[in-house]
């Protein structure tokens, strides 16, 4: 089959490779009739994350059809049309047992398209099929569907849900990027009394306003925390939830928050960042990191398929599979392309 | 009347002042029959607080008896004996209609001996009476009801509950002074698998084995991350529990907790910490600090009424009102004295 | 003054009374501009609650403007436009300490047009008034606030609160009365996959539908329990919300719940139910009931004022102050007259 | 092997019947070493339960030795000695995923002994076993191992942490039987100010003392309610607990509960009970019911593994495999015998 493989920092190429088959009993062979590529794919091809061998075929989103069952899966048959999820979940473990599957200890966790090969692909091998996957819904459509895969379980779980986000909250979202734009879209599904998305680009926060910002604030030109405390009494966000992954925008989040509110870091940081703590000390913040667990998975699946969430807002591109690496070039070239998310589809 | 003056850094005095008086009809006047010193009178005496003017009466910590009310005050009256708690509360803004006291709006918060006049004098003023005071349990002595007054609820709320000790959980407590000692009590209170106190003096350790750690580590001659991880299958513990102060107790606490885990701040900082968002970001890590809003002081009290809680065993030295400056000097050099709580009392 | 005066059950009469006055240093007087009527109102007329005397004012719910202030009160001032929410707050006991203000033990609680003269009057005294008023917000009219004294706390806390409605959720509501449309209002603020209404009058239901309901089932005509078994998989909703007062809605409730889910107890009840243990000893159900403790209002007041709720839209007739009795008329005769909440304004 | 075969109401025999085989790939064959007795296999035995077939081995506690394996068992290998737990978990269902085993929709939840065979047995077929079984820990013995099959978790999950019990509570245990001596143990746990147990039966009584219940009442010859009222400032506790199973111990639950208290349900009920909502529907009631879910198995096993909990202390008689039939004559006489668990072991 054709997939997308990694060849080490910069190199990449869409070539033939052996067609995945069952390892473990528990394995499903998912035909992929649409896939997306992801922020954290082109670190990989950056090279920031050492541990991806060469010749990893890259991914982890993807919707389409089993092919093939191990002897061990028990609630999918050949045939079944399903979500692939970002996270893989043992179903056994400590974590999973307490729906922490992205901290999974029995082999899963994030592992697709980073410790094995991944969904960019004709077809790829899913482990843990039984609770890895999940059937979808009808009346929707594949690439809604394929959105939660990754960014809308991501900024739900990480950022909503992390943040306690409650009807009536002033809320900020410092990022306007795929998952910042997930975060919006959950953060309004509770009633906030406004979200404020802040970013350093204008088209981003063109985007944060369609998808529910009720303000921005392009704090490279405007003071995001004196914008933010003159909309709450002085006291700042209920909610800040970072949604970039860089220093600044986490130490930014510290500062808009009010005493008593939440930091939601949603963000893949590279370094390491300061916290104010002689002054953050005595203000009752609650601060939060976390990799998805997709537990929320099946309420947004029900939420797409009711019509609450549109996820389909978030596709910007349509590739063909063998227009992969084109599909890279224009996500790669966001800036350009205003690319939120691509999908590559048979 | 006597009370202990701040002069400006270094520089103190027992000294004759005026008596208090009734300002607005919300306070009462105490006369106080116990007082203690905190970590805190030390910070404010070497000048880290320049907000403290010259002049201040210090102390926020007391027992006594009432000897006046305004006419606003409904719940106390001439004669009540009561604990003065170190958060006053207006009892009428957001923050106080939410129980977060320490953060009040509207007047109240930490006051007593920072802003205005404290305990450690033959009286004192105690603003919003009816919501700062708490009357004394039957069957209960003065000081072990004067630990009620700051260290009990800080270590409680501020660590204890802020990072969800449950029963069974594996609980490190960096620092065994004496908030270090309350949130060793208190998490005693959910039944954990295990306490490790973690500390640099052997003495504080040996302390904190009688307040009930299970077990201690000295981090000045052995990896105390090494030691828990040891103990939690290589995880680390579910809650790490910050009481000293400084960026690398604080730094410790990241790397004691397991994913999914807690680190629960309650020490006053003077600095910032760096927190390593390129390995936590993926940890599932809650980080909380905050000041004590004492809202579980009545619980509290029940707990010590109850014989749940031995409070008196803070209690190391005991000194007349007036000998107020020796009892400072015990407890400064807490090292050589093995002071942990000193009582003054009439 | 004018004040509509209860005299014994069936017995009612719009007539002169003396003004009231200051009783208690944090009393003030407030001149009604807005007030409005009831079902609890309908209940002591018809001698439901004989602990209610003859003589006394009726109405617990009003917008108007302060008049006078005791010297006690400390954030209201003469002039001042406020809210009178149904509850009164001590501020100063245990459960108000807690946010649990409608068990006040200090003498608050459902106190007005029920232990002391109400608000359907030309002015009203309003005890602890600095805990138990609210100014009113920017853009905001009288008759959309006057909606937050009593209908949309109670739906929002006692039902959707209580019911932890989560995004996603089945959630049914029995019953549609003001109580019941405030339940789906303050349900659709979580983003439900669906609210089905449920009762047994098609005008209700079609009142349901403008407030929010997804669903509605007339339950005199078909089997509420089949159909929403039929929309869940044969689970039952995730959350039941009580809103009528009667045996059988209750039981209802526990009858469309899931295994784990919620059934929240709206309702004012007369008589017991039968709790089916039987069955649903093994069901891990969770049932709540609960007086309003208004700690919402002044999340409401910033959802009001952010147009999240449409308040506005339970009003369905406007009187004049001294067309009280006209407009208790149309209120009690809510079937014929398509009442839902009826204003009575200056 | 021999077993203990259920033959209709009042008619049981330990005879011979076939060896279990594995059937299900995830199934696992486990040695009984030592079992126990419910009240539920009495319930069975009196005919109150018409879905138990005759032909069914009873039991569904056990401690012991694996001696087969299914191909899709993944963490348990042939010689593993486990705790066979009351609730089987398939891992995969929306409930499984959410850690609410006992409501399993993927064929587990309480199914052995009841659908299935079960452990009354030399051997048992376990389904499920990579979710249905634990490691034992070490330095623990099989009989204090053996309580956390059923009551353990039950008196925990189902009581204590349904009834949310917090230090410094008042908590009522009504009913003082194997359930209700787990509630008192698990309440201890958190620290309350004091547990008040309620039964009948003075050896009962005499047995929740010595598991730790501070005070107790008989209520055939004093008014608990009134009792409790007199500890409790008029109010009531805050948790109360039943562990009987008749609707006169529940009411007398929400009789003894204060305003914003809990009650909890652990007993299984055959008749529906009263509920005063007429009285109730103001106190801001919760009120619980639930099957066991187990998810605390691994915290019970670290609690009891560090001596936090003296499981042993339930068993007060002993018996051989073979003697199963007079162990169930212990156990069913329990009043006269003073038994609480009977262990009957190799």
């Amino acid at each position: 089959m054709k997939a997308l493989v990694y060849h080490g920092p910069g190199d990449k190429a869409w070539e033939t490779v052996p067609d995945p088959a069952i390892r473990d009993d528990t394995d499903a062979i998912v035909r992929v009739e649409a896939t997306t590529i992801c922020g954290t794919d082109l670190h990989i091809l950056r090279g920031d994350t050492p541990e991806v061998a060469a010749g990893r075929v890259l991914g982890h989103e993807a919707v389409g059809t089993v092919t093939a069952v191990g002897s061990g899966v028990k609630t999918l048959a050949v045939g079944d049309r399903v979500l692939v999820s970002c996270v893989s979940a043992c179903g056994r473990c400590r974590f999973c047992r307490e729906g922490r599957f992205g901290q999974c200890l029995g082999g899963g966790g994030w592992i697709l398209g980073y410790m094995i090969d991944g969904t960019q692909a004709e077809s790829v091998r899913v482990p843990f099929a039984d609770t890895s996957t999940y059937r979808l819904p009808q009346g929707t459509t594949d690439e809604e569907i394929l959105m939660l895969a990754d960014i809308l379980p991501t900024g739900y779980e990480v950022g909503v849900l992390n943040g306690k986000v409650s009807p009536g909250d002033a809320v900020a979202v410092v990022g306007s990027g795929p998952i910042g734009l997930s975060a919006i879209i959950g953060a309004k599904m509770y009633s906030p009394s406004f979200v404020v998305a802040i970013d350093l680009a204008d088209a981003r926060l063109e985007a944060a306003k369609t998808f529910g910002a009720d303000l921005t604030v392009n704090n490279g030109r405007q003071d995001a925390v004196a914008f933010v405390k003159g909309l709450t009494d002085g006291l700042g966000v209920d909610v800040a939830i970072e949604a970039v992954g860089v220093p600044a925008s986490f130490e930014l989040c510290t500062e808009l928050v009010r005493p008593g509110g939440r930091v939601a870091n949603v963000g893949v940081h590279g370094k390491p960042a300061t916290l104010h703590l002689e002054s953050l000390w005595i203000r009752d913040v609650t601060i939060t990191t976390g990799l998805v667990d997709t537990f929320s998975t099946p309420t947004l699946l029900r939420l797409v398929a009711s019509h609450q969430i549109d996820a389909g807002r978030f596709v910007t591109h349509h590739f063909a599979l063998d227009e992969m690496e084109a599909a890279y070039d224009t996500f790669a070239r966001a800036a350009e392309t205003g690319a939120v998310k691509v999908v590559i589809a048979r």
